[in-house]
């Protein structure tokens, strides 16, 4: 059974990828990101994390989103792919892979454009399978599971369950059940 | 074939719900809602909805999201029903039904909780059953669909398209094929 402590991850993350929708700002967040010692932009969120007095590992996307002046200051940390099959989210995060970082929050991936948000909060189903990943937002934290876990919380702890094509879904200790779910919004309190 | 015209209910909705996610900013969200004829709100999307000059037809929710002043006012505008079992926006929208509003735009119902965006994007496949219902947010617009339709648009637009269990899916028209997705991201573009 694997185990989360709460907060889910209260230590600084090893990698950070910041994707490029709302640029986080709540504390804990900001915290992590001034502290965390590898993190990766997706292209135009490169422009407010450098500004806030930081630098990248590396930048990925084709820049197009960068400011003239960070684009060509930093242009050695920029990191393209001609692949247009996936978005900047994936491109960051098999570039972490490529650097062996396998522990990666994903930040920034939500905001703006909701179908974006939809599919980037999908996408860690499929990331699972290579990385131990978690994404925070500024609202809560998504952690994708794929096997019985235990998550500490408290006492009128608000959470919500998504069933990505799962056959089989229970759980103990929550207020109201879980079942196979048929629609998005049946597991969410 | 259903066919939808650009922009999708470029006429003023008959009947809309504001749900009490983010307050929309964008102009044709405001226009609609300056002209709409029969706005329902969602608790404290009342608040702002009242304070922008407007009156809406009722107020559905318990009234503890609303001003003082204005629970104190429009206290006769307030619809609660004591079920726990779905949220807010299934009240107003099953109050709506209740008013025989038959043709629905949502607004508000995007913003802040993640989960809860997630959530109500995918009710509007369960209340498509009982309506013709869409979801307008400062980004775009939710349609619903389950039989074969047909949208205008221009070149270059952007669309996203996730498949609410669908066992067939294909499109003509598309810079992408479509196929039965098995993960939610894989729509989005």
């Amino acid at each position: 059974m694997k185990e989360y402590k709460l907060p889910i991850g209260c230590d600084v993350p090893e990698t950070i990828i910041l994707a490029d929708g709302d640029f986080p700002s709540h504390p804990l967040a900001l915290e992590w990101l001034r502290q965390c010692p590898y993190v990766v932009c997706c292209d135009g969120a490169a422009n407010t994390y450098i500004r806030s007095g930081r630098m990248p590992e590396a930048i990925v996307g084709d820049g197009d989103s960068l400011l003239p002046d960070i684009k060509e200051r930093y242009a050695s940390l920029i990191h393209s792919e001609a692949e247009q099959e996936t978005n900047d989210l994936s491109k960051a995060f098999r570039f972490c892979l490529s650097q062996e970082r396998k522990r990666i929050t994903i930040m920034g991936a939500t905001g703006k454009r909701e179908d974006h948000t939809i599919g980037n909060v999908s996408l860690l189903a499929d990331y699972m399978e290579q990385a131990e990943v978690s994404m925070m937002t500024d609202y809560g934290i998504f952690v994708p599971i794929r096997e019985d876990s235990m998550f500490e919380s408290y006492i009128g702890q608000q959470i919500s369950v998504f069933n990505m094509n799962s056959t089989a879904l229970s759980a103990e200790g929550l207020a109201y059940p879980l079942s196979v779910f048929t629609n998005w919004w049946q597991g969410t309190f």
